[in-house]
């Protein structure tokens, strides 16, 4: 068989790639090298004359406030700005409700099952930090246009140990769905039966394009507030895939009445964040987001080629075979890709010529894809040979996965 | 009289002064500026050719670990380096034993109460982490070689929900004491009826000393591995009081069975640490621990003559009065004074003349102090002419306040 024969000599080839996360290659980062020598000795003070050096400032610099607040869309007071990681702020969140509630409300933990809502397939990490706190991981199937909110609100309106959904929700990870404005409306107009429910909204890929007329979303956290229901979400953002993924800037926005119980509780957790790394974010972008703006389509013009890579090696090698489908997206980290119950036996594949992919199953709660159909693909880091290859490989192993699956049956 | 004169003089001068917390001076943060510009736009690399700009490296840069060992007494493999605050992993290390419980154990969250024996005085924000995660506080006194071991072994072994104790190990905050090292193996071989008790042992200044032959302390870690009881303690450091307080580099060091569950834990809330700024660390003191070591003295050069100050200002216009007494600390950031029933009214009237001191009361659980007799003052942020009229005002206002009270009497 010709693909089997192929696949051979993949083997015999002895590639070595790694794709298994979505990281920036290393001329995205050097984009950013600046940052690292864009202040002086003697600039360690913000405009205000605030020495960042010192402690203090808990919740941010103010710069940073009003640079940052356009990215979310909100308003600079809405903004916490913090260290390099939106991970470890979002861990923070969903740790301080278990520890002691949202706004007053009863500690998580002291419930014997509290429930958090997980759009599939999405990212592992989001439902890695629920699963480790305790919290059952409840499915709900993602759409063209989001998560099916028929789903969503029927289950927050009738359980109210239904406490949290983690969406992505612009380029979601890894669908790259762009959550539509009628689907971000039906989010603020949420009637959770808890009252302690919150959406945690990572909008981890905000400015992230892949074409040139991004689409436009409407802010969660606004559209709330008009329907007076501003204290459902919180939202999470950081510049980990615009400047550099270890020492990026995270912040989270909120409400004033979340915000109020937010950094009070902060106060207890550190005395302030790394304004010097602030300060070097603001000097770095002239502290002006149009500049950010533009930073960003270097972004795209080194990883846009990459994407097409992969798309054009999907449907010239399996378009029309009928056996996958996969995605095309506008903006993110990844090409999510579906094979009914091939997904495990394409990533071993893969894996034995060489190329390492993301777990199956790995975009599912606790890890298990109820279809094994989906794989999450991560075209950002290696050199675009390298990623042809991998590629290669990868169609290689679709067709002998759709040829075994069929021979078995 | 001629202090209440004198008083009024300090207050039609108008003072404006902050000594409320344990802050470095402007002077001291300029010792640091060469790590605002030790990287160039080539030198994100380690040693080892490690991308620090890149997401990974979960637990620190390896040669981080090798570098920071030293200051906490322990092997590289017994830490992990992390980002700018030691106090955000202690609030991390206890918030996941109520979430988690601790290598195994029953998530403290799930008992009806959990106990913090709390050596007083002590420092107000580890008391505040734990009132925060709705612990119970337990004062314990502490002595001149550390805390009352004779309580400490009594309550750890009845009490199963005494879960941790707070030390400051190396001048302690804000008495200075240095525990001994019988204190230090008598914590190293404490028998605690709670499997998931720990010592929660914050070194926060271990080489900050103020004497040119500074005390030599035992490894907690080393003596509790001695005895077959190295799971006993948490060990937290930063560079906080030592490079840029708002841009440290903080860490942990613990045994290796917890550092295999902090590790686990750890990947759940973050992906990595700022890698580059521990890098910057590494530079700046060209890889040696001795350079850090020979930076500290330049610190004791400029905070020395202010704690002189403030002792000598104590001795010469309050000894021999017999109404209060103070320390004469040989390293950390306090002097800790003591005037039994006087401390709200010294804090008040230093206010009112402009001094703004640490409150009185904050070196106590929930900010009670039983005898409303201790103070904590900071000396290093003021200069050396606005720290003697903060005493000026300091001893006016504890003769006015010492006869306010006997005449009350």
């Amino acid at each position: 068989m010709e693909c089997e024969k192929q696949y051979k000599s993949f083997q015999a080839a002895g590639l070595k790639l790694d794709m298994s996360r979505g990281k920036p290659s290393p001329a995205q980062l050097a984009l950013t090298n600046g940052i690292l020598t864009c202040l002086s000795e003697e600039e360690f003070q913000t405009e205000s004359g605030l020495d960042c050096r010192n402690y203090g400032c808990l919740d941010g610099l103010p710069e940073a406030k009003a640079f940052f607040a356009p990215m979310l869309g909100v308003k600079p007071e809405d903004l916490i700005v913090c260290g390099n990681s939106s991970l470890n702020i979002m861990y923070w969140a969903m740790s301080l409700a278990m520890t002691n509630g949202i706004c007053g409300s009863k500690p998580w933990a002291k419930y014997d099952k509290v429930k958090v809502l997980c759009p599939v397939p999405g990212y592992d990490r989001h439902f890695a930090v629920s699963q480790f706190l305790g919290m059952e991981l409840v499915n709900v199937p993602m759409q063209a246009d989001g998560p099916d909110m028929d789903v969503v609100e029927k289950l927050v309106a009738e359980d109210d140990t239904v406490k949290a959904i983690w969406c992505v929700p612009m380029y979601s990870n890894p669908g790259g769905v762009v959550y539509s404005d009628e689907v971000i409306r039906r989010f603020a107009n949420l009637k959770p039966k808890a009252e302690d429910f919150r959406i945690f909204w990572d909008n981890a890929y905000c400015v992230h394009h892949l074409t040139d007329n991004p689409p436009k979303q409407l802010c969660l956290l606004e559209e709330a507030r008009k329907v007076g229901n501003a204290d459902i979400c919180y939202m999470f953002a950081s510049t980990s895939k615009i400047t550099h993924p270890g020492s990026g800037v995270a912040m989270m926005a909120a409400s004033e009445k979340n915000m109020k119980y937010l950094k009070n509780a902060l106060s207890f957790s550190t005395i302030g964040y790394d304004k010097i790394n602030q300060l070097r974010h603001l000097r770095f972008f002239g502290g002006k987001f149009e500049n950010l703006i533009e930073h960003m389509k270097k972004h795209q013009a080194l990883i846009a080629p990459k994407f097409r890579i992969v798309v054009d090696t999907l449907n010239r090698e399996l378009g029309g075979l009928g056996i996958a489908k996969w995605t095309d997206p506008k903006g993110g980290y990844f090409v999510s890709f579906d094979q009914k119950g091939c997904a495990k036996r394409i990533v071993q594949l893969c894996k034995e010529a060489g190329v390492v992919l993301t777990g199956a199953g790995a975009t599912f709660p606790m890890g298990v894809d109820p279809e094994d159909e989906n794989i999450r693909i991560s075209p950002t880091f290696p050199t675009e040979a390298e990623l042809q290859k991998a590629m290669d490989v990868f169609v290689c192993s679709a067709k002998l996965a759709a040829v075994e699956k069929t021979l078995a049956e």
